[in-house]
């Protein structure tokens, strides 16, 4: 099967996740600009999971660059990282009401912590489907930063529960880790110009 | 007419349906984990739904890829197909804010018996008006499933007026039999890349 | 310029009109099936919005296939549409709660003759600046359903402030007249395919 | 990398952006024309967001037709863009839910300053990283435009903390520049189609 409607239902997907997350940033109480301090534990939360779903297009936009067709089960992998990434809204509203509480620092880091083996998921699925599979794997490498990003979730939900303050610190580096450009891109790059 | 706006717009209804349920996940009423448990029926129905407008968007990119070209009438069915579906979210908020009662448990049957006839009704259309007509009809086949659906849809309608978790099970179980892949999905590929 | 993005964009925009309008449909107040009852007017001006912007869809999906290239003048006409049609689920919602009260049957029909009136003009821009403007001319004829269109809409308006029911009849009417297949898709169709 | 996908994706941010400030468009309280007159802000608040997010699609539109194709880098400063641009629907609001007060025009200010300077950024990379660059900044010229806007945001800043009108008029002002057609565009649709 093609994958031109699997990516555009995906970037449908994810463009919405991006932007409803707005919908969560209720209007100040008051029209002064000290009216927005309170508000700065919501915009932290917004723009940490807009940096993380900008992470996952990026990805998710390189990973389905390098299959060629799909499978059903591939079809399904992704629909299933799709309703991982579909919560953010809601752990991000979540987390941005509370003031440090164990709750949505735990939800938060379960869903980063699912959403990140749904990728690993998918991205096992069209690796290991692909003609090219080998080149394939020599392009992704070992995945040092994937498997890295899921270490981090589990210490960061054991912290929430004692320190969500450090929960959220992880979260953050996690992300830091993935916006800073690395080699893989570079390689997946030349592989898909060869 | 080209296929490529009407899925294109299909494929933008059905992304925004499928994300907009989260907007109904309201932020739970305390900052501890058991904050989460009385969410649990809100959840489920969520994960529920998400996975039935997974469903539909698999089978919609299946028999889109059927069709060569789309009539006016075509066009129409899809979007009454749309509309049926656009309803999910309303139907999926009700049964999750209830405890069991006749209301939600009909009114996502009614949905979901509505959207199945719509989808009947398009795949019909496209295959009577296919030039490959033949093909279609013995690479669909009986399309055992799409009936016993509507008769479960049916036997769940009648269930919710005196045991909605019964209905509720029939929903489940019809999601779970399209999840399982089979022979057609098998076939349609095989159709598409002879 | 091409008109691909410009597609893309409005049919982004088109599908989240006629979704997010569900949002608009509060969660009944109760449990069982009459509790749907008081919702009659909501769901009926749901339906009818619905309708409209899939007839507009399926308009602007014809007329943008008859454009070559565009304009940036034609780029502004689009997006002027878009912006009337940005309002329907604002009037749609003002309708749904209102009882056949003058004010929201006036702001439905003014969005509905500024949208109409912003298609004709757009229609006109794409039609003259087009290398085949005798052509088009020929195909999209005398556009009877537009001009009426207008006419009952001014009709609506004026209806609207001594008895909005007449009012919401004219509506309905005119969207009915353009559910109806006609002749002018044919002779695009047969343009589109020459 | 194709750019595809990234358009794809920008369509569906800006359009979900363009069309969800219509859910803060509260229904009025009453049913009769008068009860739209306090309203009034809020929807001239709609109007100006509408028509810059509409200005923010169209020179995207041209920017990216002019990429070849793109980098890692440009995709996080498009990512960027988006961000302060997914804003607007939250400053929007509260705006719209002002009476002229300083906090909501120095925000609405602030994010159209920052998305100025995203938008000069992913300009500049474009630019840079084109194998055609000495013809694109030609074809872009000096940007007077560009350069103008962001002193005018900087201007309307210092003006909301001493006459909030001034500081909407001169928003109102950069917008209506951008929509005026002018000659930059014309030498952007000639090289693209040399």
């Amino acid at each position: 099967m093609g994958k031109g409607r699997l990516e555009a239902f995906s970037d449908g997907v994810l463009a919405i996740i991006i932007t409803i997350m707005v919908l969560e940033l209720n209007i100040p109480h008051g029209f002064d600009l000290a009216a927005l301090v309170p508000m700065l534990p919501v915009l932290a939360s917004y723009v940490l999971s807009f940096i993380y779903v900008g992470i996952y297009w990026n990805n998710h936009h390189h990973l389905l660059a390098l299959a060629k067709r799909l499978t059903g089960g591939q079809m399904w992998a992704n629909m299933h990282l799709l309703f991982w990434l579909s919560l953010v809204p809601f752990t991000t509203a979540w987390a941005g009401e509370s003031h440090m509480e164990t709750g949505p620092a735990v939800a938060y880091g379960v869903v980063m912590l699912m959403a990140g083996l749904a990728y690993k998921l998918l991205q096992h699925l069209i690796v290991s489907d692909s003609p090219d599979r080998a080149d394939l794997e020599r392009v992704l490498g070992r995945d040092l930063k994937g498997v890295v990003s899921l270490v981090l979730y589990a210490g960061a939900l054991a912290a929430a529960f004692v320190a969500p303050l450090v929960a959220y610190g992880l979260y953050a580096a996690v992300a830091l880790m993935w916006v800073v450009p690395d080699k893989r891109v570079e390689r997946i790059f030349e592989f898909l110009n060869r």
